[in-house]
């Protein structure tokens, strides 16, 4: 992955997003009295999968059933502003790049629309043991709808 | 296990007992600047471990030999007095009670000498599935040492 | 208060009820594969937190407008049956003991009505400096409900 | 910061490094059986406030007295191959890159001498309230050892 990666940029196309709205409960807080920054990682997993299930793809019963998972192989935050106990927070969520080899997920988290968060994860296609498999094309499909193009 | 079970009182017999040292890291703190009481469980899940390497038994590499385990069942924790960012704090466990049914584990969690907080965990032996299975003796003698009594 | 306080028995009275729907997140679970035991005592402050907004009561403004709290001084859990990825838990809070002294929720955790894992924690009212406080009484009312009687 | 910043290279200088002895957890692991990637972040915390106590800086009293902290604005982390429950990790930390406006810390968490996971964070130094100051010269100082130049 080129180096540009770290530059997020909602796509203009009109592939799947997916916003998960998130209370921040007094556990996710620390000393400081934010949201601690580990926390935003527990936040996208939920609104991964929850995009998944959204655009019609059951990642627990895909895991279940074909024994494969989506780990994490590499993530980046940007903290801009911290969130509080209680808030109501957006995670929009959405594919900016995917292929047979893994797919990215990038990350705005807002409140009342102002941006606080923003980040991406890679998610290569493995079996349980960890061993890399290309990514189905049906969850290729799921992520990317119109945005989706043959590979061949 | 009858409600007397409640009331912890420290064994005055040699049973084997552990301290494990615990420093508090950022994000075991929550807004109230404290120790948040579910970091407490995590405390005593290590000190547990570690209690049993300490007398002879790793924990690890049982489970991964005899596909067993020692799930929590029950818990009970009484919070006296907080714990704050970067305290050294010094958790001591020991079983106060163990048969072939359940081990129960015991907890004081202290800094300079003050209890700040006490608990209790019960376990079962079981497989991976969850099936109940004895308490292997050997575990037994480990974690009660002279305390240990055949159970014929 | 005394032992009996093990016994969770539902309220037949009319007091406040509260159900949280709980999705297991991935982070939630361990290598044992079934939600974590620590993991109970999030839901249920979440579940609590949501309790009492649903009964009139906005415990995070409170916080910022009274300088109190309610900290868990005591817990107990006692997990029957283990919960899984991804599963849609109800996570059912009440108030089964409430005075100027301290409140008392009582949790009982279901999938599909089968009960998973009960629980109760142990609230005083206190200073964000940890000074105990009697218990509001416009607390104990969105708490009590119908059960509620003057404490005088 | 550049993107470069993405490129770690362990200094060749003799700047302050830190290596942390970490246990995984029972509860640092999820259902893939595997250390949860959230987890690292912690691991980070921790190593960082231990480098720094390493090389004369007591963070949680600087905190405690000056009002001032060193949050997390930036992290990344690429994960290369997994931890498992009750592995004896190292967290090798140190301070690639220090100003005026903030640190960029790099870790190397190995087990056994390989590579599992490398990342960066970086902290400027703010108040409380999360206002942005200057980073001190003694922490510059502890963090950068002969690497230290002046900036005037």
């Amino acid at each position: 992955m080129s180096l540009h990666a770290h530059k997020l940029h909602p796509p203009t196309d009109r592939r799947p997003r997916y916003t998960h709205r998130q209370r921040v409960a007094y556990v996710d807080t620390d000393a400081a009295q934010v949201v601690h920054h580990s926390t935003y990682l527990r936040y996208f997993e939920v609104a991964r999968i929850e995009f998944l299930r959204t655009h019609g793809f059951d990642y627990a019963a895909w895991v279940e059933r074909e024994k494969l998972g989506l780990p994490v192989a590499e993530n980046w935050v940007k903290y801009r502003s911290p969130a509080r106990f209680d808030e109501l927070l957006e995670v929009e969520t959405w594919v900016a790049y995917g292929s047979r080899a893994f797919l990215r997920w990038e990350y705005h988290v807002r409140r009342d629309g102002k941006l606080l968060t923003e980040g991406f994860t890679v998610s290569p296609c493995t079996t349980l043991g960890g061993e890399v498999r290309r990514v189905p094309i049906e969850l290729l499909k799921a992520c990317l709808g119109e945005a989706y193009t043959d590979p061949s």
